[in-house]
């Protein structure tokens, strides 16, 4: 099978709509909505780096679409396409048509459709760029925490970083817990419902992709404020809450991969209800620097950064 | 160095114009122009595939950037952004800052500023997306040829492969001659604005990427007609005339790696000029296929087909 017979099987479809041209053509043609602003993201995904080799191909293909789409629903924003580009060792059927389906599942859960691409012959690498759209002035960035806001986390953290403990072997896990947190690693869910919802009441908003503290991280120095995180607060899996502390602080805090929501908005404000938990966890204060405390207030010693590429 | 350091360091600058939100944010949020389509397109660079590993830094990040301008080129479209998802095996200072100044000035001189990306560690690879715009119904297709159409190429053909075959041992070149093929190899030029100026002029576009006979075969097959193609006024450097016949025929009709437009227009059509030269190559015709003929009209047997990532 040639490049372009793959494309035909397993990439193109009739255009959704929006899409004037999708697949097939030197370019995407796409209808943006009058007024609204366009976003945009790009997230690559390396075999031994973002997953093992032993993935089941359908979650790969649903996790690599859902990290980007996780970056849209961060900034509150629409889908409305991506395009993917895939270098492949080889072409392997059975992968290809569960990349494929785990990849299109989600695409059009999300109403988010494939609109153009590149496949090459490679060390196997996946990168998808995602587009969406957010009216003028209501997408949410990283830059408007302000002092006295509350610091709220969708979801549950950590789960992810315990099953990728199971596999390096620092963990023993099976059955049924194993089955879950796996399952966190490999499918991770973008939170795009809260994060348009979150349009015009949430202040700062990030996904957490490279571990908690990192990542809040980001808010308060785009925001130029501090933050106090309440580390017992955290939400968590009956799992993870079974392993020893520093396994779960580890987890909740520099585990990364968890594709929740974190996001910053006034006391009080009216949080939306779109069937996903949301946990209040910290406050934004003026000193900078995050302090992580315990649930009486004391200073919690963790000695935990989060994820960087060329430094771990 | 850290991740963030090297996103710092390189990658990022204060947002272009039309940018509302650059490097830095989950998204990236741009402006779109009111009532213009978006064009999207996105092209992977492999070591050792798409460029040797001995490549000048700075000559692949321009290269990187071209072949992707190249496809909004192909569509009529005005470059608005791009993003750059890099993984690489390790930081190399001096390799980064030749890559970004190649790469960067490409963006300028086209006025497509990178507003967002993604950088982490693993075999060199080269994701690169570009987001372009066109006024509705003008976006260059290949889709639009019609029986009797002249087709028309854009500057040269061919020097980028024929600097492949000297790297490969199989043609023997030096000096001046060898540069100057090894710069069409290694610093293609986008045809931005021909791209603009044939809106509303030609009927189909497409660029010469994987080579003349597989690429202006997509227009045929998306217009659902065929072509007679003239070997003989296939515009060449006089570094490649020189070369024997079957070599030649080699690299026209099969090199790939051109980045020149083919285009297809009514007999007649006043062409733009805007610097590049453009030559008739053909005609397109009810019957079905590729004809090459020379320039008395007789066929000419090649056996070439175009690159595939998955056959060759």
């Amino acid at each position: 099978m040639g490049e372009f017979d793959l494309i035909r099987r397993y990439f193109q479809r009739l255009p959704a709509s929006g899409v004037e041209v999708g697949v097939g053509d030197d370019c995407a043609v796409l209808v943006p909505t009058p007024g609204a602003r366009w976003l945009v993201s790009s997230d690559m995904l390396v075999e031994g780096r973002h997953f093992l080799s032993t993935v089941d191909p359908a979650r790969l293909g649903h996790k690599a679409l859902a990290v980007n789409l996780s970056d849209l629903a961060a900034c509150g924003a629409t889908p409305r396409g991506f395009t993917l580009a895939l270098a492949l060792p080889r072409v392997d059927d059975a992968w290809l048509a569960g990349f494929a389906r785990g990849l299109w599942g989600l695409a059009d859960a999300s109403g988010c459709p494939l609109v153009g691409g590149d496949t090459t012959q490679g060390p196997l690498n996946l990168c998808i760029t995602v587009f969406g759209e957010a009216p003028p002035g209501q997408a949410l960035l990283r830059s408007g925490a302000r002092v006295g806001d509350e610091v709220w986390v969708s979801g549950r953290l950590g789960d992810a970083r315990l099953a990728l403990e199971v596999f390096r072997g620092t963990v023993a896990l099976e059955g049924a817990g194993f089955d879950s947190v796996r399952a966190a690693m490999e499918c991770p869910t973008p939170r795009l419902a809260l994060g348009q919802a979150l349009r015009g009441i949430a202040t700062a908003a990030v996904d957490v992709s490279d571990g908690l503290l990192g990542d809040l991280g980001h808010i308060l120095a785009a925001s130029g404020v501090g933050a106090r995180l309440d580390v017992d607060a955290l939400p968590r899996s009956a799992v993870l809450a079974a392993q020893p502390a520093v396994m779960q602080h580890q987890c909740l805090l520099a585990g990364g991969d968890d594709y929740e929501l974190v996001f910053t908005a006034p006391p009080g404000a009216s949080l939306p209800d779109v069937g996903v938990a949301l946990t209040r966890i910290g406050r934004i204060e003026a000193q900078p620097g995050l302090r992580v405390v315990d649930g009486g207030g004391t200073a919690v010693e963790h000695g935990l950064r989060s994820f960087d590429h060329f430094k771990s």
